[in-house]
């Protein structure tokens, strides 16, 4: 039976907790800051062990889980650097990489105790918290491993194998890739989105009333919580203000071609092939 | 039992076909181009007359719906101009509605037969042509009609009694405050998906691999017809103009921000309580 200790009891975390008892093979044990959330890890039944105790949940476990918020991610690192079971492997669930990676490696290695591998389960919804989780939230999601030049290869095989035990399809790249990939899929998207809701409601707020199922779906991203967004946004600056670079170049090239039918075409029939090749949803996890 | 003539038996005349069929008081005919799409429409059951003889549909219905591409509706409305009965009333399904109900109704005013009034059902999906149709395409869409100055008052009532009893929700709003709200919500938000398909399929087409649900909602309506949409955005090309300018302005202000937490979780809070009002799709028509 492997212990897992799962650090923050929110979406991500407590559909972690749920997954990992279906798998059926984990002691679940979760931390919560706050005793109220401790009462309700309890009343969810989502774990064996639950306390506001950072180092008795982490004493023993096999496998600690960082489900905090990234810029909380540090603090918690150096509370348990010498509480984590030697050999242990540790892992976060954030949405940047680089920066999180080389801090935290370095954290456990001073400290001479676990492995740090960072994971990056591309999962969520709009909703948060631990009564938004569900057993099936990684059922066919991706989730990116980041490994280094350090990373331990026996604690990375763990962690895929863990995570594929979630329901998850699991791939590999470095952590600076991982922060350019995710802003060019997901995090400039966002921030396109919350651009697009804004300047149409200055434009002219009486039109959302007009929108469909469309405008619904190019902008539900938007409607995800502002502040854990906009610390990713800062966290990945660099690559989101490339993107957003990129996107303004090629917004000002298309639109001197919209009085253009043939080469519009030949642009939207670009799109569209590029768009239908996306991956479906994978099978859910049998 | 009121005659509707359908001209163009795609995704939408397809569907109207089933609606109307379903509501049960209407004859419905059909004019499709070639025989082979009369010989489908035979085999799907789509209608009580269908031919590809435009005079002999449009003879004796007392409402006219042109399915057709806009490009090809003033060439349609020429040719049946003075087949369409007295009073009769005439409508289309376009995307753009300044120029059409501009030109159509002058082509029905100057025959002196039908009344035309310009409708937008605002239903479709990436699917087009008439094995797409869908019985309930129109359940809870929004139609939007176009009267003008011009625009006969009981032909505008019967219109919108007759989009309700296919399940939509009808409003009313002028030709271009049309063209430009549908800009701001529909067309310019198509152009914008196929812009960051295109702009991350350049930067990284290896990106594509790592999307997730957001990525795959954000970039639907990029796999609409391209053709379609060219003709449609460059149809509505001003007032699309207009919305990329204030997109690429907004995008620049806001990239200026990826360093301000505070002020990026302002933007962020002010989109997503607008897309938190965005109404949800209205229940089915019962």
């Amino acid at each position: 039976m492997t212990r897992i200790a799962i650090l923050g009891p929110g979406l991500l975390g407590g559909s972690i907790a749920l997954a990992a008892r279906r798998a059926g093979e984990f002691h679940v044990g979760v931390w919560a800051r706050r005793t109220e959330a401790v009462e309700e890890v309890k009343k969810l039944g989502l774990a064996d062990l639950v306390s506001t105790d950072l180092r008795a949940v982490v004493a023993g476990a096999q496998l600690v889980i960082l489900c905090v918020p990234v810029g909380a991610m540090p603090a918690i690192a150096g509370q348990i650097g010498d509480a984590v079971e030697p050999g242990a492997i540790v892992t976060d669930v954030g949405s940047v990489k680089a920066a999180v990676v080389a801090e935290l490696s370095e954290i456990f290695r001073a400290a001479g105790s676990a492995h740090f591998v960072g994971s990056h389960p591309m999962a969520g919804s709009e909703q948060t918290g631990m009564h938004a989780a569900r057993v099936d939230l990684f059922d066919g999601a991706t989730c990116i491993l980041t490994p280094d030049e350090n990373t331990n290869a026996l604690a990375l095989g763990r962690l895929h194998q863990f995570w594929e035990e979630l329901g998850c399809q699991v791939v590999e790249t470095s952590p600076l890739d991982h922060d350019r990939i995710v802003a060019l899929i997901s995090h400039f998207p966002h921030l396109l989105a919350a651009t697009l809701v804004n300047m149409v409601g200055e434009k002219n707020a009486a039109a959302f009333d007009f929108s469909g199922p469309g405008f619904r779906d190019a902008t539900r991203v938007a409607g995800g919580p502002p502040a854990m967004w906009a610390e990713i946004l800062r966290s990945n600056h660099t690559a989101v203000r490339a993107a957003a670079e990129a996107m303004i170049e090629k917004l000002r090239e298309i639109t001197t071609l919209l009085d253009h039918e043939a080469s519009m075409t030949e642009f939207l029939t670009q799109a569209k092939s590029q768009r239908d090749l996306l991956r479906l949803p994978k099978t859910p996890h049998a």
